[in-house]
């Protein structure tokens, strides 16, 4: 399978870090992360022109995570403005490779790097292609496989 | 609508505190008691001979929430084992009402009482009634309205 | 005790729902309607020049919940704008009650409605009152006991 | 830094799918199998005889995750009874490593597998080393570094 680095810049999504987000270490948990993660892939796709929950409805296409990492830098703690960056890394039009870069904004400062991996799945679940006007926004090469 | 007030003895389920269920206050968030009530009543509900799961996909019924209240008295700490006492409350066979006890066994202390009201929908999310053979095992008396 | 009912306009936090928020019935999961309910309390704290994780970390006082309730209308949907009415109920130095409206906005529609009480803790977690200089901007008359 | 194998064998821990724990495709939220390897790791720490919450509340000692990832190979439903099999992966008494199998036991099916690395902090958050006592008892070995 060839796959393609994407020249998509980062778009960037803000949240402030929720009381239930946080143990009892008094930081935040660390499974929160991939969900902040969600949010930011979510708002890149929504900035490209896309709709996710129209996808699902409309189109009966479904983002099917396969894999998911994530490196602690710095703790985040409650109350703290956030800053998910998101960027699509490898992709064709199976397979899509979020990338993200979580960072406080006061102060300035790294909390976590990661990425997760995806396939388009179609209502019966089976493995399927993102449609070309739906890659061609997302940068994808959808006559790659 | 009439009601009817039911014997149904406590439903106890056991349960132990997980780090990602409480916050920096030390001890657990607050919303999870929901969350803990709802594995209370479908226990409940598998002690009596029933699979909520099953109700779902093979009969389309849906147990709505209507209404949620949670009184809380001690706060539940890490790690602790928690016992979820459930009860049905009063029922017929469109509203079921579940009470609910929660209690830390070490030290023994009541942590929380509350209860959650409840309305069967059908899979086009209209109200509905729980047929007979289920209100049977809810010792909910069906006839009535 | 004698309380005040609080004059204080309403306070309206936005979010969007979240995936992670959903469950499988496709609507948002009951429990999280208590965590939008922190965040709008949180904001309307802020709104009234108070940081809540100030109030935390350099005052030592916590907003411990003593009961919540909700009752669902309409279930909120994934990716949906939501409006969180958030206003300060009866209250005085030792207890605060807010109470919420929480609104989908596209479609106008309300979604839940419900309340939260809570009390003052110091960092032994003895109930304790809130200082004169808070109270004031909560609009809460520390005289009153 | 010279890092030990360790032939620690798996530690089982059983937990039912929560309805909270899915998402409106039908399946556990993916941010919630990092929920399920903590409950793993604290299960296979008290296993052999240490209680993580004691080593936190008197020993001051915090297993702060620096590294976490899993791979989803097949989505989990509600009320499914869930298998977590962890074990102690690479450690020194400055790095513990964990590894993960998640099975659904009916149908019998591998779910996900993953790892997650730990530093050990102090109540400062500075890195520290676990004791020889509480190291022996993870089988590492506590010259090393």
């Amino acid at each position: 399978m060839k796959q393609q680095s994407s020249v998509t810049a980062a778009h960037v999504t803000h949240l402030r870090v929720r009381y239930a987000e946080t143990d009892q270490m008094g930081v935040v948990y660390y499974a929160n992360y991939l969900v902040w993660m969600e949010i930011g892939r979510v708002e890149l796709v929504r900035s490209l022109g896309l709709l996710y929950h129209q996808l699902e409805r409309e189109e009966g296409l479904y983002l099917s995570v396969i894999g998911a990492n994530c490196q602690y830098r710095s703790p985040a703690r409650y109350d703290q403005e956030i800053a998910v960056e998101t960027r699509v890394g490898k992709a064709n039009s199976r397979i899509v490779e979020f990338t993200y870069r979580i960072l406080s904004l006061n102060p300035d400062r790294l909390l976590a790097e990661g990425s997760t991996r995806h396939i388009w799945l179609d209502r019966e679940w089976r493995p399927t292609r993102l449609p070309a006007q739906y890659a061609a926004k997302l940068r994808v090469d959808a006559s790659e496989s």
